[in-house]
């Protein structure tokens, strides 16, 4: 059984700062926003997690591989090196939508997003390494069948990007509402799913459900693993599969990487 | 009348690339993907442009005041300094959106995206400056209506992230068809959307069918100016004045930044 | 008895590359470095390592606390994220000269620095996790007593400098030649010392061996710990001690960070 | 004559900073600052300058072709992204010393470095646009003959770490105190120096003095141009001639780039 561990990153009191005492150069705040995600996808990549933007103020990750003290120790980092300081929640659930959901809640509890003197809050608890197992994280990344000839060969960059965003919605709101997975897009046409146990049946659903509702031919890579990077590159391989032998769906059979 | 100057920035051959000799990690992908827009926004955004990440692998910036010399700099840089390369296609319009429409075919005409001897490629023509003028962009700053409020404090993070981005989709889809502006989601619950001439009531209309069709309640400042940071300055300035006055549409009456 | 564990940060084949097709942008080569530099920085870092630059393509690191997997971690991050890689030696012994020495050795045996073919080495062995100690690590923590007020606030920047790099290169031949310590500028008017089990009177000597044939006035706070960052930070605030008390040795007799 | 426009850059009271209210973590210290020099040398070497890293806490820039409302301009940016903020002094002069000495000087009026109400500091002249000439700036770019097969395949790290020291701190000192020039380590075994209208033989008993003095044997290439970069890139092709022909000064009688 899975048991994602989600850790929710909330900048402290963003939205005022960025308008006291004037509004910021905008330019600045992008600059920032990136390099502050960048840090992160490094710290907890390198801990073999998964760090995904969001709305930058506000950013998931999935974390199964560090613990509190890691978690600490980036907000020290943060807090010397930035105009400004972040929050953490963590949970681990079965389920990535109810491990997000106290993550969120952890948080809330502390007080408003943009209460200034709620900062650098560090709750919940990750999963106890004894806990852990070989499948504790199911990923699925996505992507579009030959969107560079469909698309960015042949529509102009704004258009190809916002056929790109119809179809992230239409995943990420059937995959929240359906397989309770939190999925994200990660960049080019390549949208990655944080799932539970799901099986073949419910990715061929999907793929599915995405061609008749959205007109979107997509792919997906399926792995499980120990960790984020585990399970992610097991179904990076699997999407290979899918490229190489014109399939829709490869890996969801095979639970663990590395079997 | 505005005259946008839009410039499309792609990464070469960058889905083979990042599955070459065999998937490469995500979050290293993640990371280059990120301080690569970070790179932009300070090269662009010190030269009063606005750079948006869109898909990363392509990303669309506004750049009156960046010269031909300024962007075949940047490219070097990035040559210099990643393990990719960038092409660029540059074109200025009253609209936004034939703007860019130039600017991808000058890219699609020197071949694909994922053609590996298409490289470095640099075209289009950037606005001559003796024909800048004080109205040249037009900008948007569009955000939510108490946000925090109602949806980071209260909703999971995943499902306020899905309402933004339900909101982002309906308004990028209506400032698109109706007003060939570009809107970009910026983060926390901002959309910047470059515009052409439009005249107050086109944004009083486009908070109407927000709050209609999306049931999300928005606000925007709107300013004028001879580069985005002109414009966009203007507009947060105004953006501002909705908060504090409780209006829906402010500025946009003002056309120039500074008058 | 301490046991420092060095790591040797090389990167390939860098001369050749910088000049390869034709001389690259100095300013460029100056950004690889120094984020190349902060990378390895955070990544040691938050594993409770110190990086030192000294030339940028080789830097030195103590490692006490990162194992081989994650050395081939930020070895592969490298690779993906920068347009060159890295080699390293690792090697841990009782003196730090020592262990730079045998670091060394082991990518020296694996071909020239300018091999083009030797790329991505990774020989040696860190310290085993049971080996480890709470006094692994003697970090001294050295500072110029009033810089500001004598040099900074008074003469031009430049001499200055000059001024602090004559006393580092003395200090740095001292405790190299008389403590097989290895000693690092980190900035400012601070210098790191990597330390055998040196006791008191050899920091007391070493302050007047400055003051006599430096004419400088230095104090240091010395640490011993587990990591790199608890001997660091011992030693800080050690020579906080010296800055309040207008003392010059502090620490030296409290053998272990926490005791 | 020569015209070099020089910037000192200052952290405002960064070393209080460093230690409060307790000592901040070594690393993130050293990220900063090295992330801080790459911010300065992307914007200031995207518009033609050079930026060397010194003190870190005191970087000195080589700016002509950077205006002051470019200045301000990354004042205002580091101000958004840092918990540090920093202060400027400008000054041209034929003598880069005498540049730096105003420069550094026009700081000093403003108050101490360590004067916590003494912030974002800009003072002094850029070169007006209409006075700058082809010869502006002279650089000589200096490197070790054969220092891989010498020092780096041969000796330990450290020790040819110290040899390299030794070189750059009777090289930096004979042309400061020889040629009124600032020269600056910025890597491997790569010293720039950035001198008056120095003709050949000045260089010729530079190597000499070299050879003599520190048993080191050194070559340089020479350049000249209307900025740092024009210069530096003349320079860099000269030390390739010096390379492939064995000679040891290049370039010094071409006074300008491109003749």
């Amino acid at each position: 059984m899975s048991q994602t561990q989600i850790t929710l990153v909330q900048i402290d009191n963003y939205g005022p700062w960025t308008t006291t005492p004037e509004p910021r150069r905008e330019v600045d705040l992008q600059t920032l926003q990136a390099r502050l995600y960048a840090d992160f996808a490094q710290f907890v990549g390198t801990r073999d997690g998964y760090v995904f933007y969001t709305r930058f103020d506000n950013m998931i990750a999935v974390t199964n591989g560090t613990d509190r003290a890691d978690h600490a120790r980036i907000q020290e980092s943060v807090s010397n090196r930035y105009p400004v300081t972040v929050s953490m929640g963590i949970a681990a659930d079965p389920s990535p939508v109810d491990a997000l959901g106290r993550a969120t809640t952890s948080l809330q509890e502390a007080g408003s997003a943009q209460d200034g003197d709620r900062t650098e809050i560090l709750r919940g608890d990750p999963l106890a390494g004894d806990r852990r197992t070989d499948r504790d994280v199911r990923v699925a990344h996505f992507d579009v069948v030959d969107a560079t000839g469909k698309y960015t060969d042949r529509m102009n960059a704004f258009d190809t990007y916002v056929r790109i965003q119809e179809s992230y919605l239409a995943l990420m709101q059937h995959m929240r509402q359906e397989h309770e997975a939190l999925s994200f897009f990660v960049g080019g046409d390549n949208i990655i799913a944080v799932c539970p146990d799901l099986d073949e049946g419910a990715f061929e659903a999907t793929i599915g459900h995405m061609r008749e509702t959205a007109d979107m031919e997509l792919q997906v890579g399926v792995g499980s693993g120990r960790s984020p990077h585990d399970a992610g590159m097991a179904a990076k391989h699997a999407l290979e599969v899918c490229r190489h032998d014109g399939t829709r769906v490869e890996g969801a059979t095979h639970p663990v990487a590395g079997d």
